[in-house]
């Protein structure tokens, strides 16, 4: 879901497919997140093992609410159309921040989480008497670093950002435009929301038209 | 050492004292780093522990080495003054990458060792039981989370970079400056080291010194 932005095939979908596309794939992230937080629960539960006691749990259930609260806010602010422009700007520095550091954090909470299951599950050999399982599963949390290193470097690459829209479309010269296009506009760069007060087809409004673009869709870590 | 480049009292230093400080953070955190694997693979030993069994030991000793790298190429690139503007403009932004990359890498092995060390001291009562001190070691592990997050929000706002320099001393007229200028000009942004080529004090001369003083020494995550 990070890398949507950053995938060249997905430069040719409309920016609202991108936007559908980028929370999609976080909601059904988010929809696992909760099937496994109830399985986990109801394992201790069943096994009668305290909950929330390790750092594991602090730093993982930490992560799942602000993860939650990312996804209600993105939602929010940037597909539903009510949001005005400064806001999306002010807000995407800070949603593109959380992002990752909720995506950084949560590789944290599961190594932590291996480590705490490889000192509880092996024991006849132990872990210390590195057994091919435990072999096994810390070449697991090694690709597990190795794929978050990859993300956040295609993530933070200046050149692998989306290039900048034609923005011919956006600034039609007649208020009329097909209802498809207008919604789709909307929703998503809201760049002709407030075309009224400013003239159409002039060299300023392009030019405030890109920095906004700039500013609220496209700033990145 | 991170964001020495981001803090508006060093803007006042010169370029060169600022890469001092962070080198010299740097190595001084190396050091202990190296102090402190000596110290466990000894405490290891004595105790008749097996080292490097665990994920935690894995990914720290990863990070130690990459950060040894890091030190040694940041040190060959960034100080000396033998490395041509150009490789200086290709290796910043991994070096940036990669400095932030074992940052995040080192929080996320420290978590996991202290996950470790809970599971093995905590016996009666177990780490399971919520004694205080289980509750002590977990918020310091969030106080870590906290500490990180602050640290790569504050390395990745483009605001807080170091704004640029005023070029008037790299450009001046003539080729004859003092020494000690001269000394600081070559070991830090080397703007001026091919300026037999361009012509001083000309508009495009300022153009390219901007530009790769932007792309050498200021590009960031």
């Amino acid at each position: 879901a990070i890398i949507v932005y950053r995938l060249p095939w997905t430069w040719k979908c409309s920016k609202l497919l991108m936007k559908f596309i980028h929370a999609g794939l976080n909601t059904i992230a988010m929809i696992l997140a909760i099937v496994s937080m109830v399985a986990v629960f109801e394992y201790h539960n069943a096994r009668s093992i305290p909950n929330m006691y390790s750092l594991h749990s602090w730093i993982g259930l930490t992560a799942v609410i602000f993860y939650s609260v990312q996804l209600v806010l993105g939602f929010a602010v940037f597909l539903l159309p009510f949001a005005p422009i400064p806001l999306r700007a002010a807000i995407m520095p800070i949603h593109v921040y959380s992002g990752l550091l909720i995506f950084v954090t949560v590789i944290a909470s599961a190594l932590m989480g291996i480590t705490e299951k490889l000192l509880f599950s092996l024991k006849n050999p132990a872990y210390s008497e590195s057994p091919s399982e435990a072999i096994f599963v810390n070449c697991l949390g090694l690709l597990i670093v190795i794929f978050g290193a990859l993300i956040l470097w295609m993530a933070s690459r200046p050149h692998w950002k989306r290039p900048p829209e034609e923005n011919a479309k956006v600034l039609r010269p007649n208020g009329g435009a097909p209802e498809g296009m207008e919604a789709e506009s909307t929703m998503t760069d809201c760049s002709n929301a407030d075309r009224s007060d400013v003239g159409f087809n002039s060299e300023a409004a392009r030019k405030r038209n890109l920095k906004l673009d700039e500013a609220g869709q496209r700033s990145t870590m």
